[in-house]
């Protein structure tokens, strides 16, 4: 009751920080620009690490782990890749504390490192080193390999899951025998971040490709799924990166190829990091709290007795108990809430707070005529229904919840998406927020004046749109295909 | 073939070495001190991982994730913590690199912390830091919290998996309200590893106390499982930490008690890492390559083909797929090495290297009298066995190997463990290696002494050991039980 969550139209900004704080999925902790995440916040990152970790194997890839430290020199060999990287670097310099002659603990000066590790914010450079030994022959490839990691990418204003100098993330890097096998795996990888962004966490999101200016520091070209908030920012959800050899090169990795000469290894890699709770939090919840996808949500039933006096409370306890039982057995992840120290009503508020989707509330009344209140978290829906109903009941609006979920979120995209050809209309509708189509002339330069004067970037070109002729809104050069600009996380 | 392992009885370190890059569990990397786990490795801990999470939450734990950056003053706060990690940590000073005059890249020295992050070796002092926010009340304990992490403790001689600057591992860190439920869970999780390493990994365990000299650097006491080598040398397998108030008092962390007064939080942590595969390797491997317990096996079973032509293979190969989906279908993880491009011979000795548990290989005359060759690893046996045979015979053989593999590695503790009663034995047997169990008189200065001479440290004071009266093998001194020394990883 003492939490308070302010709301979307008041300060969107405000709302999604409370709802992190307050539904306690993360906090900011005493190291700057480091997060906390808490148990429950933690719980839905693992249950996205269950699905994802499942889809990257059943796609033949294996995890592996790499050093998180990274030699300077290694990281200066691909110029690009150093030139993207080197503002956000956290740098160990020394091995050893010690005391000073006033016991004061400091750093030991006589314990410096003769080269400088980088605390990996990607871990191309590293992973390729590695590679080098692992590929002699066309026979030792592909290499389809994950790592679930922590990096750093120092960051001087943060904010919780979106934007913090620690995160944790996947990242795959894969290695070819040619150009269009790493370009397959590339666009495999964007597909399945698709599939798994729209079916487990609900969130409808366009794939295309990046621009020059926008692409990964190191890569050929990089390919992208990006989401729109409810507040009409859009926010890259995932990418995927045809690295060409450019590594491959900065490594000297090559393979003898089937037809016994030498040649550079191609590859991939890509990403999706604890972000997706930032993007979970703001394309689903409520100026209620946190509303979760029935897929990811760590308790998708909470059960919640109401009773006056011991006797009700053993009777009811033992209902819901029996009824815990019988959900669990269909897999459903049950909370049982019968803690005596907090009233029922402060139960009711905790749960819809932290999104439950299912709460399941029972009464003296309830019990005796063997029924329940069955309340829905994303329409806030409550009805009484029998206790024989409860196993079917549950099944059931979990399967639609979860696809109400997608669908009201896509209708929001579609209401939010602006078709716009003029450059007025584009300012509006830039300021207004969502996702606006609009042509361009494919320069860096329009791209950098457009960003200049309404702070939107090039989203992405989106795979697969219609090719059409038409003017690119500033320069009113010629343009074949529409792109998303919008104003970004 | 051309995967030479050296013989234990020759150079039993080599022999270790031999087996961790030849069965592709691990390699050093190009940073110095930290190694590179590959996917075959991997896997081996993510089995580890799966089974271990499994029983921490059935026990009521969460897990969490907290920042890998410690500031230096967080460090300092727990004075003898900092004196048993100050002379081994990785220190971050700077955050941006910067292109030098000559477009060299270096540290821009502009870009200097005002204090100085340790990388995590352990999380006590950043975890007690962000608990003082979470504890007010009795109501908020007890926190049982569990971390997947990886951590760095420099070090100058490494090797892989059993002492390397970085290594994973997996940090529980607890709050109570009494002393004695602190004490409590700190030895439920001493057991919970115990039935873990000897039901999973197939490794006998000792269970007892660290001496003051020995223990956890913060610790009240420090409890530790510990196993025997084949090499005779002991390996520190896991330790649970009771940890009294010093956290608490050293961050301030204190909560309103049931009767309404302020009063320290009592605490645990607890950990156990990627030295498990070091132990797992030289607990069962032989001279032929790793053998690994059927739980922690990435392929459990192994289904090599044998042909001379086309047809052969293909009428093999739609047998071998069959069996393969019958052994899935009962949970069971098969590998089928269907590849044209390797003889059979490469695949036995590979496999074999491996530790696969069983291999099931199929020749024209198997196929002809529908039975298959079955090659049990560990004690190397073969027959052949009717194909209708297949998944009884797997399900029985993998569970008796896993319990065949603790029982031979059981009986070698046995037959390694030394009762010894003067100085000259104690010192002989300490030179033939094993667990030496002998009388001392519980001072710290006589442990070192011993140690000076002799090399061997006290693993542990055993739990639930006999109680007799004795005298200290080096001081003659009284003593009421045997400890137990030997010399260690």
């Amino acid at each position: 009751m003492s939490k308070k969550i302010t709301s979307r139209s008041q300060d969107f900004s405000k709302w999604y920080n409370d709802i992190i704080i307050n539904a306690d999925l993360a906090e900011n902790s005493g190291v700057r620009g480091c997060m906390v995440i808490k148990p429950y916040g933690f719980a839905i990152w693992e249950e996205m690490k269950k699905v994802l970790d499942q889809m990257f194997k059943e796609t033949g890839h294996v995890n592996a782990y790499f050093p998180m430290f990274i030699p300077k020199s290694f990281f200066t060999k691909e110029a690009s890749h150093v030139d993207g990287f080197a503002k956000e670097c956290a740098v160990v310099t020394h091995y050893r504390l010690k005391n000073d002659a006033s016991g004061k603990i400091i750093v030991d000066s006589n314990a410096k490192l003769e080269e400088e590790l980088i605390v990996r914010p990607t871990s191309e450079t590293i992973i390729w080193d590695t590679y080098k030994k692992w590929i002699k022959s066309y026979r030792d490839l592909p290499l389809l390999i994950n790592q679930w990691a922590n990096v750093v990418r120092w960051e001087m204003r943060t904010r919780l899951f979106l934007r913090t100098s620690e995160f944790l993330w996947q990242e795959g890097h894969t290695a070819h025998e040619t150009e269009s096998e790493a370009l397959e795996e590339t666009k495999k990888i964007l597909f399945l971040y698709k599939d798994f962004i729209q079916q487990t966490l609900a969130i409808p999101i366009i794939e295309g490709l990046k621009t020059d200016r926008e692409k990964f520091a190191g890569a050929i070209e990089t390919y992208c799924v990006e989401a729109l908030m409810q507040d009409g920012k859009a926010l890259q959800a995932g990418t995927s990166h045809f690295l060409g050899q450019n590594f491959a090169k900065a490594f000297d990795v090559k393979f003898a190829n089937r037809s016994g000469s030498l040649e550079h290894v191609w590859a991939s890699s890509w990403g999706v990091s604890t972000r997706l709770i930032g993007a979970l939090v703001m394309t689903h919840s409520d100026d209620r709290g946190l509303v979760l996808p029935p897929k990811l949500a760590p308790y998708q039933v909470v059960l919640i007795p109401i009773y006056h006096n011991e006797n009700e409370r053993k009777l009811i306890i033992s209902k819901m108990t029996t009824i815990a039982k019988q959900l669990r057995a269909l897999g459903v992840r049950v909370k049982e809430d019968f803690r005596d120290t907090f009233k029922p009503g402060w139960k009711f508020s905790e749960y819809e707070l932290k999104g439950v989707p299912i709460r399941i509330g029972m009464g003296p009344r309830d019990l005796e005529n063997q029924t329940v209140e069955f309340a829905r978290r994303d329409t806030l829906e409550k009805q009484n229904i029998s206790v024989d109903d409860i196993e079917k009941t549950v099944l059931e609006i979990l399967k639609t919840m979860q696809n109400d979920l997608f669908l009201h979120a896509k209708s929001f995209q579609e209401k939010n998406t602006f078709v716009v050809d003029n450059f007025d209309d584009f300012k509006e509708k830039i300021n207004v927020g969502g996702f606006v189509l609009a042509h361009w002339d494919g320069s860096s330069d329009t791209e950098d004046k457009i960003k200049k004067i309404t702070k939107a970037t090039i989203r992405c070109i989106p795979l697969n749109s219609l090719q059409e002729i038409g003017e690119c809104i500033l320069t009113g050069k010629p343009s074949h295909q529409r792109v998303i600009f919008a104003k970004s996380y």
